[in-house]
């Protein structure tokens, strides 16, 4: 519900790391925060992904998490549509629309996301599962933390979304 | 959060077209809005071919829009699974299923829903990059949206759900 | 919102069967309930076979509901994931990180959540569609329910999402 102040918030779970999933996240995180919410994202499971430096590659220390790390690229330049990728044509002609009309990248709406205040928390967990360190990420995130803090977040937010 | 005088709201995005996703949205939709729920969905994405006339096909002006519009074909009619389609013998056999056992289909909720005074906001940015005008579309939608619009009315909303 | 005495709650849609989206919606709702919030789940659609027994394989009683049940086996135990799921091969690897890094099976996760008094709501619409009765469900479970009675759960929860 609205705080105090009025201030309204909305909190979110980055599930996925497919960019017609991101996608949405980032213009609604974007969006929201530009009318003024306080904006929560919470980066967990194959989404974490989404927060990985686009000059890391192979993570992970053991041969399963490095498996991983390939089979699921991660970095918001390196994003595949969940549906109709079609070996990628799908995804490099929705990028060519996309740039047609105007519509920021995941890369610059993740940038833009930080510039306007909205706070990106990677799930520690997830983080442990893979074998992610902070170095993997891109700097200007939130400390990790775990579904209890989503928990918390979402249980005072006016918006709440699974994506 | 409850309006003054009690009424309650619910605010969905409809991201999906596949069938086992519009179904929930529609039902939920419909439900909410039988039950005194003010209810808008916002069709974006994926999600905005629902509302393509079942009698339109090819849409958009350029090669791209044209071929992503022959392989998401649209219109409540033509939904597929988006798990266990098996080349459309899954897709038909829970649609044999949803008869035998009463459940509307989704075009007789979609109508419903607009009898019931459910809100179906088109998303401006997808129509932009589909190529998509109001004549593709059925009839008595609301005036196409964006994502900011839609935030405003999720941050007063009781449910808010990503589907 | 928040109840006369304080307490929260979360109202979620599990709609899948995939390991990777059961094992979020068991997560947060054993999450949840630990930390004070009433936790109502709601299972409908695919997420409805979450619930299935594990001695329990093929449900049904016309051909159509006998073939669904053997494309997706249900069970905590029989889950495989929505993505990267790779012949098995991807289920079994992160199956074997998550038990190296000690996160909680979904079976064990259901179990804690009935412990912890998560209300488990079978959608009774999906039931009649797999032909399903409650001897095929684990023990424990709230009575079937439609979505009337989620929606009136979920306008008056804190938290609200569709998994």
């Amino acid at each position: 519900m609205a705080k105090d102040d009025g201030t309204q918030s909305m909190a979110m779970i980055c599930w996925s790391s497919d960019l017609d999933r991101v996608w949405p996240v980032l213009i609604l995180a974007t969006t929201a925060a530009a009318s003024g919410l306080e904006v929560d994202v919470f980066f967990t499971f194959w989404g974490l992904r989404v927060l990985q430096r686009s000059d890391v590659r192979i993570t992970g220390e053991n041969w399963k998490q490095k498996l991983e790390s390939l089979m699921d690229p991660g970095s918001t330049d390196r994003l595949r549509l969940g549906k109709l990728n079609m070996g990628g044509m799908g995804t490099k002609m929705i990028k060519m629309l996309a740039d047609e009309h105007k519509v920021s990248s995941p890369t610059e709406l993740l940038e833009m996301a930080l510039d306007l205040g909205v706070r990106l928390h990677p799930c520690q967990m997830t983080m442990e599962l893979y074998g992610l360190s902070k170095d993997d990420f891109i700097e200007g995130l939130q400390p990790p933390i775990g579904a209890a803090s989503f928990i918390n977040m979402a249980a005072e937010a006016d918006i709440t979304l699974f994506i």
